[in-house]
């Protein structure tokens, strides 16, 4: 019996994975070169539908990189001559933290502990700071920090550039690409697709910053951003990409618009609700984010009374898979992603038989 | 009608990629976690089928990143201080000379025009220089620096590192891993998958290198040599890795490793002998590689009397999809890829297709 992962990346496949998986195959996909008119409109089809999806204007670059954490690094190396602020309150938060350092950029951070979030108010950001990097959803612990929240400290501080980490809650963050100069996800969370591709979102001003730090700093080699943008303009990529990852992301974009990104949004808010209020109710969880407005709407985080292994065991057992708690929590919570590729049903299903516990 | 590829990557794709292709569907395996046991398994399961199948000693570390591309800069912030050193005689080591100069490291080179190739004899290593890059294949030229000659060039300066370029000729080079440092290639290549992984074999006098380094200057933030060995030991990556890549590859590996790597590098060259012989022979062809041990037995490469649209063209009505020159030789050459692939049979197909024009 097949399995529903409710795991916060990979994560389920998206019910139309296995259909596009074969066209791409029937049409031989995979040998076409990446130089090719064929390969040119397959970006530019997947580029316009996340553009649709994600309402992304047209001073923004959509790009292809490996993965997310690979895009930490392009957006320090292309935004930051000397120094980054970074919000920590999670294990990602804390990663993209540490690439700064590991760039020897200066790093400065404002930390909240694992299971709290920030508010634009409380932000302190440090005055030669060039960056500020904020996560949007902080996959270890299931704490966003609200849109609202992000578009404020933009506009708090408008000489700096904001980069928001959407990894895990894209499509559902509604950012406001007006205020947002880059931003960025990997496609095995909301997407519903094997792991292997990240995409960028990014404006100009970061090109034009990436420039001026080219002239005087290494901006990278592989996959810089004036590189990546200029390939871009000619919907290509600088080297071979992953051509499978973006056409069947491509495709899933398309998916959700056909549903229409408001729909999806509401239908994770509704499940995301029907989740926290069973773990409000339930003896044996309780919730983990304390401040309602802070509480991640795509990855669900509950501490348990019983270990969290001993959950997952019985769960499995049902067909379903939740994920352990992340680090020092690993045998105390679970947590359960909430994402496009999993339906009400399926979530009241499991709800029943957390229920059960 | 399902064409044949002969280009020279993105390729045809291997005949049991689609058998793996649905067990990985099945076994649901695009949702495992990255952290699981299932998942070291099966990442432990490729490593073990490339150490047997490129007889990479216990001393070299394989690891899995995004590209070929990804790997020349992580090779360089790994292994080079101040300087590197680069034989350059095509686009493709020309790219890794480029890089080395993108990160601000003084980037010496040795070159020589397209089409022509490198003894050891005639090699001359700058006295700074710590790493010697070598491209075992040049796939814009369809030049091959043979493997003795590699291996000399390092016997020749046992002090330095050496790196090869095997992109587009593993496994057919049969490179002596206790004199090689690191080498890589990816698997869009000779290994008929589709884009978006590359592997880095890397042995431990890198790592060290590169532990050094660091003390001083930035070696990179994402997938350093560092962070990606001691993840590797436990049959992991740092970030969520393309686990269908490194599936389908550990597959691909095995069917290799069944059919045996002798038996595969004999199919090779009996293949790339009735390609040069036909091109030696046939008037609206000329061997573009004049050193017959420089010629390539992956990427043969011709010169062409009709302008190469033209002959691709023809080609395509027959089923099968031959690449056009490189660059500047965009017209006037095609590059025939030899990977295992496809069989004796079908590049018979192709030369008599060739025949008539």
């Amino acid at each position: 019996m097949p399995l529903t992962f409710f795991t916060p990346g990979p994560a389920q496949l998206y019910p139309t994975f296995e259909k596009h998986l074969q066209t791409f195959v029937t049409d031989q996909l995979g040998s076409i070169s990446h130089r090719s008119q064929q390969y040119r409109d397959l970006h530019k089809f997947t580029v316009d539908q996340l553009r649709t999806l994600l309402n992304v204007p047209a001073t923004h670059a959509i790009l292809f990189l490996g993965s997310a954490s690979e895009i930490w690094e392009r957006i320090l190396f292309s935004c930051v001559e000397l120094e980054s602020f970074h919000l920590v309150n999670g294990s990602f938060s804390k990663k993209f933290y540490d690439y700064s350092n590991a760039l020897n950029k200066y790093a400065h951070k404002q930390e909240k502990p694992m299971g709290e979030g920030f508010t634009a108010a409380e932000v302190v950001v440090p005055e030669y700071a060039e960056l500020i990097c904020t996560t949007h959803n902080e996959t270890s612990s299931g704490v966003q920090m609200s849109v609202s929240e992000i578009h404020k400290l933009k506009q708090k501080n408008p000489g700096k550039f904001i980069a928001v980490d959407m990894v895990s809650s894209a499509p559902h963050a509604d950012l406001d690409f007006k205020l947002i100069d880059t931003a960025f996800f990997s496609v095995q969370k909301a997407f519903g697709l094997p792991a292997g591709l990240g995409v960028w979102i990014v404006n100009e001003k970061c090109l034009k910053k990436a420039e001026s730090i080219r002239k005087q700093y290494s901006i990278g080699a592989h996959n810089d951003l004036p590189t990546l943008w200029k390939n871009s303009l000619n919907n290509e990529t600088p080297a071979t990409p992953n051509v499978m990852g973006i056409y069947l992301l491509g495709k899933i974009a398309e998916d959700f618009n056909k549903t229409g990104v408001k729909n999806i949004r509401k239908e994770t808010e509704l499940k995301a609700n029907l989740l926290y209020n069973f773990i409000d109710k339930h003896d044996g969880f309780s919730l983990f984010v304390k401040e309602k407005s802070q509480r991640s709407q795509t990855v669900v985080v509950t501490n348990t009374k019983l270990p969290s292994a001993d959950i997952i065991k019985v769960i499995k057992e049902k067909g379903m898979v939740v994920g352990s708690g992340y680090g020092q929590f690993k045998s105390s919570q679970i947590r359960i992603a909430n994402f496009p590729a999993t339906s009400v049903a399926q979530v009241e299903e499991l709800i029943a038989a957390l229920e059960t516990l």
